[in-house]
């Protein structure tokens, strides 16, 4: 593993989960192995949970950590070939080639324009950076997978899963605003590496994209998808066939107590920022089922672990 | 103490006055403390002292500190039950819990609204930050309190203090914007710690709320006030009464060399920033009396007296 | 040297050239350096290269640094006498000895503003600050000067320089956007402390200032200036005589390859970030002849060498 970019980056999650198992117990064990080693945050969008966890992460191995806001105004040129006499300053390939000059392990958050799709689901901000980079880079969300979320999230269901193949449930939910599909992408890809009961539930027009649903199963009725299920994941997504598009707002779908106790006595999730009572009832995500707390502070751990692999491979 | 939102956190200011004289002169003493913790500094309000000056105390101190700026877009919701379907993208449960995950202390900075004064006297940003964060909180000031501000103004008194009772004058100044009541508030707060002689001089109307004034000598001629003064300390508020109304900028009310000549050759104080020639005459803060630099330089020492105290109760 | 404002504050350049070849071998050797300073870093303007590079260089020596934008809001007042009555918060004279107080170092970015001549070539702000500080300053590019850019562009010539007095020239380019000067004054400026033959070259009305041309050849025609070159260092700026403006976007000046041709198989130099296929072709910047990236890195290692000397200072 050079980059972390998506699920196909690691090779062994076997390991990576047992790496990160000792990590929640001693956070500060591997506090060395990170001197003098630096990792350049870049976002092009906001973030908080995993900015500060990541930033956490590459503290607790010792490193030093630069985040940068690329938000206002530093317009990057991704195409080749042009003349750049308009509003982009500078091509990614002098961006990326530059940073690698100052930074051990470059990570970069930038999400969905959610208006061309082929342009999102070429994901090529990260792809480019990559590609022009001379360091390893990791994935803090791009436009349209969030793999140190998913693999949290997987991390998470391990340490409650109570049976060899729990029902997990991703339900869409409904949001006042459009989002992208990288959480729930990102859940599906990582969650088809288990051997888990996967059920995906949303309204018609909600289907996510081919590539991350084949061999799912996709349930339109959400309480049918609820039936004996032992992990609630929701979260909210627009339209990837409309793409973009909001197609409901339907409180319906919110997860509530009523829904939950379809369930096995399932554990609620969720990748925050929530909006309650929109997305999910008070007394669900308050209530003693709800992981959400302990699944943000899991991201860090996790965040840990896939540092701690790219350090050692750097030195290897 | 575990959180220090206001001077009624703090057990015995005696002994942190003697911890700070001692960071004062030695402020690397303690750099072992904060090993392996980290400080989370959360700007929902621009910084510049508070901001250097805290950073620089958890830096001495070992710790490992990460500012955010949360000034752009990220809506908090504060009240309880609420169907979360306009602007605000999280609750400060989540938001305080998550944060407690990465953070082992958690500083604030948010200023007063000044439309709402039912609003702002509850203080609610930092209280319900306290009431859902599971770590410490530090106020780095907040709607109706500056706490790190005013426990500096008193390690500065006391620093140069000649005399067992030196009478000390709060005066209201002239100022072209409309600012909060919390240094003053927390002034007045802090003062009535000690048995000093405190004066408070203002316009009329200027009234600040009796919970902090109840006690204080409250005198509407400056000059009065200024007599035999030992310490002058200025600083402009917005009306309490006319809640967030300018009432007056009459530049009668800037501090001039001939009224400090009133006084029994006093200190002039000032919390910065401070606008020249409107709160203050040049002539009167470019003097030997004036003390506003050593008084910002004294914001790191009691930032760190205030952290180490919180360090030290987390490991206890 | 005390501060490093101008290729005049520095001593021996012969001597910090050394420096930055020994810190370019081993980066780390001097990590004790720096313990316990810190170095505040203030932007009025956005920076990548700059900040990136300072932070490192100064993590490199061991100390810590706390890097603030000021660019939104922040209005500090430089005329003295003032009534601060306006939109102006704080006067230099405060700011500069207040952030004193917790910084060892202070970095100071900020641009020309291209509009008044006048004031923009009194270099004002960074200058008060030096006046108004306790503590060195460090030019993180002002409003007529880049001297770490213009360090690292001698240190990066002499790293490739293959015979006693090689040609190296100054090549004006187009560009859609009108750019300060500081960048071409500050090379000029470091050039003319070497014996190279100095060659500029740009069309008539991009004169640049006297004060930094005196003594250069000055060729207005490009392919003449060209001829036998060692080093082509490209870079726009918009016009000194007619202040600020944009007086040719002739895409007949951008480096081509055919231009390159004309030369001694010179190295290809700019400051980045660069407009491809306007300033420069991209056979040119992708050729094996190009130095940009390895330009850039050196950014962190004359930063290093320029605060080592600055720490060394401050024990001695």
């Amino acid at each position: 593993m050079r980059d972390f970019i998506s699920v196909k980056d690691v090779i062994s999650i076997e390991e990576m989960l047992t790496s990160a198992k000792s990590i929640k117990v001693n956070p500060y064990e591997d506090s060395g192995i990170g001197k003098n080693k630096t990792m350049v945050l870049l976002f092009f969008n906001s973030s908080l949970r995993t900015r500060l966890s990541t930033q956490k992460a590459a503290l607790n191995l010792g490193m030093h950590v630069i985040p940068m806001n690329l938000s206002e105004g530093w317009g990057l040129e991704f195409d080749d070939g042009t003349v750049m006499n308009m509003d982009k300053a500078e091509h990614v390939r002098e961006a990326a080639a530059v940073i690698s000059q100052y930074a051990d392990i470059i990570g970069i958050r930038t999400f969905a324009g959610l208006k061309d799709r082929e342009l999102d689901y070429a994901d090529r901000i990260i792809r480019q950076f990559a590609a022009c980079a001379s360091v390893p880079i990791v994935n803090l969300e791009s436009a349209i997978l969030h793999p140190l979320q998913s693999f949290t999230d997987l991390f998470t269901i391990e340490s409650y899963r109570k049976k060899k193949r729990p029902k997990v449930v991703l339900t869409w939910a409904p949001h006042p605003r459009a989002l992208p599909q990288a959480v729930a992408n990102s859940f599906l890809e990582w969650m088809q590496q288990t051997d888990y009961e996967l059920v995906v539930t949303h309204p018609e027009g909600y289907e996510l994209a081919e590539t991350f649903t084949a061999g799912c199963t996709i349930e339109y009725d959400q309480r049918k998808a609820f039936a004996d299920a032992d992990f609630i994941y929701a979260k909210n997504w627009s339209s990837y066939q409309e793409y973009g598009k909001i197609l409901s707002t339907d409180s319906d779908w919110m997860v509530t107590a009523e829904k939950m106790t379809l369930t096995n006595n399932a554990h609620f999730m969720h990748c925050l920022p929530v909006r309650r009572n929109v997305v999910v009832a008070d007394a669900v995500i308050d209530s003693d089922q709800s992981l959400v707390i302990e699944q943000a502070g899991n991201r860090a751990v996790i965040a840990q672990a896939v540092l701690k692999k790219i350090l050692e491979n750097l030195k290897g």
